[in-house]
C-alpha cells in the first residue's frame, strides 16, 4: 500500500471568479503536482521524496501561493515559508522568511538533511542555502501580475477583497504513505498578502502546518495561519489518532469542524495514515485537493461538492 | 487555588562547576522570579500577568540564558526568542531573532494584544515594536563575561564543553493558574552558545516550547531546541491530558522520559493544570526550578536530589 494527497489552499477562489478556463488550470497544476508525487512511489521513492516532489511542483507552477506566484508583502517583497517532516524518524526541517530561494521545500529538506538545526530564517536560511549549493533566484523570480494586482486592492483598502480568503488560496501541501510504511508531510507557502513585520504563519512550523508521526498519521495545513498556530492544527490531528483513538477522517473533521471554528480559524487539513486511510477536510467554500492511493485512480477536487 | 512554577533551564552546571556562591546566586534569582508571579496572583492578576513578570524578572538576571546574560551566536551576536500563550482563549505571541529588545516575553505579550500575528521576526518584530513605544537596547546590554567565554571556548573547539549543556543552562519560563481558573505559559531564550544561520528553537514556538489550554494545562520547556520542536513537547503534554486521559505528572514524565529520549532529546518541562498540581520534570543532571502554591510555601531546586 502506498499513497499522496497534495493541497494546493483552502478556501478557493469565489466561484464568480472561477472561469471554466481558469479552473481547467488549477486542475492541470494540481494533477502534474499529484503524478510527480505518485511517480516517486511508484519507483520505489520514499514518501520523504513524494512529498518533496509533489510540493516542489506546486512551487514551480504561478497558480498557486508558493515559490513562483507567491503573495506579495505590505512592502512589496516575497518572503518563503516551508517545513517538511519525516514520520518514521521524526526528522524535520523548515525555513522561513526567505528571499531568493527558488524551491523553499528543497531548502527545508537540506536544513532536515545536512544541518544540525530544525528551523532557519531569512538570511541565515539564504547562507546555509549557499554553502549547501543552492542557486538564489531574485524576489522578480516570484512576481506574479495578478498577485500584484492583489497587493494593491488590500492597500487600497478595497473591502470587497480579504486578504485572508485570497491568500489561503495557494499555500501548498503533501502528504504521502510509502511501500515501506512510512509517513511524510510537507507545506510551502508565500504566507498571507500584505503581511508585515516579518510575520510567520503555520507553515514553516513544525506541529501547527505540518506533522508526521509513523504511530499516527502525516499532515499539512492550510488557512488562516495564526489560529492554526494556536490550534498546533497537524500536531493535534496526530495526538487525536494516537492518545484518543480516533480514526484519521475523525481526527481531521474534529480539528476542523470544531477545534478551528471555535477560535475563528478558517481552512483545511490533508492528512494520510500507514493503512494508505486519507483525509481531505476543509471549513471553507473550497480547497484545491487531489490524492491517488496504489491500485487507484487519482481523484481531484476544488469545491464541496466536488467528487472525490 | 492559584499558583506558579518557573524553570532557569535544564543542563545546569556540572557540580565541579557550582560554588556554593553560585549556587546561592541562583537560588536567589529563581527565588525572586517566583515571587514576582506570585504577588501578581496575590493581588488578583492574571495567570498572564504572572508569567510575565516571572519571565521579565529571569530576563533581567544575568544568570540566565534569556534577555541580560544571554548566550552569543557564532558571530558574536545575541538573537532572542520568546512566546507565551493564555489558556482560557488560546491567544498566542511570539518573538524570535530580536537583536535590541531588552524584555523579549514583553513584546510577545504585546504582538498577541496589540497584532493580527503571532509569530513576528528579526528587525520586523523589532520595528512592530517601536510603533508599540518600546525602547531598543544596544547589543551590549545583553553582553556578559561568561556567555563570551563560552563562545570562545566552542570557537575554538574545546571538547569539554558542549553547547548543548552550557546553553540548556538559563532558557527561563513559567505556568501559572489564576484565581478564576485560567492558565498560562511563557517562555524567553538566548538560543544556543555559537548558534549560526538564523537558527530558531523551540522556545519561541507555540505547541513546542510554550502551550497553554484550559481545557488541560500549561507547559514550558527547556532544553535541546531541535528536538523539542520535533516532539511538539508542549502540545504533546497537554494532549496526553486531553485525550491520553493522563494525569498532568504522568503525561509530562511520559513526554520527558520516554518520547524526548527516544529521538535524543536533553532537557525538561514545566506544568501545572486546572487543578493547582504542578509537575516539574527533567531528564539532565539537574533543571533550576521552583513553585508557589497559594497556601504553601516556596519551593526550589538545581539537582535531580533536591527537596521540590
Amino acid at each position: 500500500m502506498y499513497g499522496v494527497a497534495i493541497h494546493g489552499g483552502a478556501g478557493t477562489l469565489p466561484r464568480s471568479e472561477m472561469t471554466s478556463a481558469r479552473e481547467a488550470q488549477y486542475r492541470a497544476g494540481l494533477s502534474a503536482a499529484l503524478e510527480a508525487g505518485f511517480a516517486a512511489l511508484t519507483s520505489g521513492g520514499s514518501s520523504l521524496d513524494a512529498v518533496t516532489r509533489a510540493v516542489m511542483a506546486l512551487e514551480d507552477d504561478p497558480l498557486f501561493n508558493a515559490g513562483r506566484g507567491s503573495v506579495y508583502t505590505l512592502d512589496g517583497h516575497h518572503e518563503l515559508d516551508a517545513s517538511l517532516m519525516e514520520g518514521s524518524t521524526r526528522r524535520a526541517g523548515a525555513v522561513c522568511g526567505l528571499k531568493h530561494i527558488r524551491n523553499p521545500i528543497a531548502l527545508a529538506r537540506a536544513v532536515m538533511e545536512h544541518s544540525p538545526y530544525v528551523l532557519l530564517a531569512a538570511e541565515g536560511a539564504e547562507e546555509f542555502a549557499l554553502a549547501q549549493g543552492f542557486t538564489l533566484v531574485p524576489q522578480s523570480y516570484f512576481h506574479t501580475e495578478e498577485r500584484l494586482k492583489q497587493l494593491v486592492r488590500i492597500r487600497d483598502g478595497d473591502r470587497s477583497v480579504s486578504p485572508l480568503t485570497i491568500s489561503h488560496v495557494g499555500t501548498v501541501g503533501a502528504v504521502a504513505l510509502d511501500g515501506r510504511g512510512r509517513l511524510a508531510a510537507a507545506t510551502s507557502t508565500g504566507g498571507m498578502t500584505g503581511k508585515r513585520y516579518r510575520r510567520i504563519g503555520d507553515s514553516p512550523l513544525i506541529g501547527a502546518g505540518t506533522y508526521a508521526d509513523d504511530r499516527a498519521c502525516a499532515a499539512s495545513a492550510t488557512g488562516h495561519g495564526e489560529c492554526f498556530i494556536r490550534a498546533a492544527v497537524c500536531h493535534d490531528v496526530c495526538a487525536r489518532v494516537r492518545y484518543g483513538g480516533r480514526s484519521l477522517e475523525s481526527a481531521v473533521r474534529e480539528v476542523v469542524h470544531q477545534e478551528l471554528p471555535a477560535i475563528g480559524g478558517e481552512g483545511g487539513v490533508i492528512a494520510i495514515d500507514g493503512r494508505g486511510a486519507v483525509a481531505l477536510e476543509f471549513n471553507t467554500e473550497g480547497m484545491f485537493r487531489a490524492s491517488r492511493i496504489a491500485g487507484g485512480e487519482p481523484r481531484l477536487g476544488i469545491y464541496r461538492d466536488a467528487v472525490i
